[in-house]
């Protein structure tokens, strides 16, 4: 029978395994000159991915790594009962665009750079559930596209300060299901034992008021640590229990700032905290200033370097938060707030 | 213990009841002037909601919804769990803003004008698995703030073909929950009775090619077709089984072509359709051409209109089907098809 627990007051525990049945990642050339290049799946050397548009750009990529993901674990479009998939443009076309000829039932979610938390808190739901055998669960972003969605478009060649991130071109999928995966799934270290998503504990809005669009870091920071601490209050544990917690796309200045904020409340994660912005670029040599960001930067770091790590048991329990700042356009140049929200999943090794 | 059952491709039944504990409806004058007017909890004659930009005033409205359907359910923020919000802006900041002080647990959702019946879905998802003991859906849209976003901002005074829709300023929102409700609902008749979801049938995004933006109850009837039909397939029924099939904001241009879509397969619906953007303005005096759309426009009319009908018991069994047409100004800038995706949720009369 499926078994699902509430805990404290934004947690949940699943006592039915969730498997993660197959990862792919897919990324740009940029991606691929960095520390975790040799990892991703696959390297485009074209930043257009043979379309005519950045946005279509980004929904080839899309696409290809959910056929990427289905392919590693044996399954085809009509074995997914549901995808959970998102991604930085308005009204997250590059989505809708990337899995449409997918004809699978979908569900569209919008949580920033966040969304790979979400997408895989809600496919881990309709698991443990049984509401869906086999779940996909995506999320991609692009530079080129972001730019112009948030920012400028290239050509303006814009200026940027140290505190600003690069978004990642890449998108990251992962196949859940109920059953015991059957494949191996070649990107996970030869398959010593599986990953198992075994908990979650849903993000709050958090609004310190921060109005610096180009410092996302500093404005997601309170977003996680406000989902870590409630994480170790709802499941009363502490950072002793993971070997790992590895947040989004805070950055290195983002990345200072959490770590101060949850010293204030007593909590010391500094020996175990990675980010994903961190992971992805070299900072000195990549021109990336404070770091990695977008949708597609946790998908792909999670499936390239964090699952890896967790299927071969160097890893035996993480915490994984992507991170999302929640602006348009439109909401900073009306002189809105930066919001932000993290969502946070645990991984667990499971023998064999 | 929790009970939910999958049937054919795309579809659940809840066995646990997962009850409609509150409703309310918040709308724009143009709205309270319409057929419905006298329905819809509150009608602000200010369209600006006291704020001083569009997206603020759909945001302040949004949040003077949730706290009414809070209010009727005799909860307060803390008590809610979850909140499944969407609105139709770049990065649905409408929601965001929206919600972000009540403090609740979030997750953002892009559905375009079907993220109701996405909200619904998945809210009844998590309520049925025991994951939440009450969830807030919403959503809302704007007049104003959806011209600004998609066509032009309302000075231009831009000409409308008869195949447009009328963009709904409102918001609705429903509590949902796994207990029975305790409180009466003044707007639900009197409480009669409950209503319940007993299950939902999840849209693919369905592409026939079309690219008028300005006709987008031709993008979403197939998508609003291909639901209805893998609905009755997957549970076995037939549109006897229904006293009313609505679907979201397909207006007059696109009834025409789902009942003839449906008739070619076999299917008459004709008696027993209904549709949301139809219902909320009188076309012959309101100038709103083919209907209402918007994300507002179902969730208002479910509220407002169509639970009452299913708790006093007239109605014993509808299928509300939210339409959504999948399309940026980017989009459809660049020259891509308008893409359509329905999600189907099945609302049951239940006695006292």
């Amino acid at each position: 029978m499926n078994k699902i627990v509430q805990k404290g007051t934004a947690s949940l525990i699943f006592e039915t395994p969730v498997y993660i049945e197959s990862t792919a990642s897919v990324a740009g050339k940029k991606e691929g000159e960095g520390p975790l290049g040799a990892l991703i799946d696959r390297i485009s050397s074209d930043p257009m991915f043979g379309q005519d548009t950045w946005e279509a750009a980004e929904s080839a990529m899309q696409k290809e790594t959910a056929s990427l993901a289905m392919e590693k674990a044996g399954l085809s479009a009509s074995d997914i009962r549901l995808v959970f998939a998102g991604d930085l443009l308005a009204q997250t076309t590059a989505s809708s665009f990337g899995t449409a000829e997918l004809g699978i039932p979908y569900y569209g979610l919008y949580g920033a750079c966040s969304t790979m938390g979400e997408s895989l808190s809600l496919g881990a739901i309709t698991v443990a559930s049984g509401c869906a055998g086999h779940v996909l669960c995506i999320t991609s972003s692009h530079f080129a596209s972001a730019e112009k969605e948030f920012r400028y478009p290239l050509g303006y060649g814009n200026q940027r300060p140290l505190s600003a991130t690069w978004t990642v071109t890449g998108s990251g999928a992962c196949i859940i299901g109920s059953a015991v995966p059957k494949r191996n799934c070649p990107s996970l270290h030869g398959r010593d034992g599986y990953a198992v998503i075994t908990g979650i504990t849903t993000g709050k809005i958090i609004d310190f008021g921060f109005r610096d669009s180009l410092n996302m870091g500093g404005c997601m920071a309170p977003a996680a640590c406000d989902t870590i601490l409630r994480h170790f209050s709802d499941l009363g544990r502490s950072p002793g229990d993971y070997d790992a917690v590895i947040t989004g796309d805070l950055g290195m200045v983002g990345q200072k700032i959490l770590l101060d904020l949850l010293k204030k409340e007593g909590v010391d994660i500094s020996g175990i905290h990675k980010d994903c912005g961190i992971m992805i670029y070299d900072s000195r040599t990549q021109d990336t200033h404070s770091g990695g960001s977008g949708c597609g930067c946790s998908a792909v770091v999670l499936s390239a370097r964090l699952l890896p790590e967790v299927v071969s048991g160097r890893w035996k329990r993480i915490l994984f938060i992507p991170t999302g700042a929640l602006l348009s356009r439109v909401s900073y140049n009306e002189g809105a707030s930066v919001p932000g929200i993290a969502h946070a999943v645990v991984i667990e090794h499971k023998e064999l």
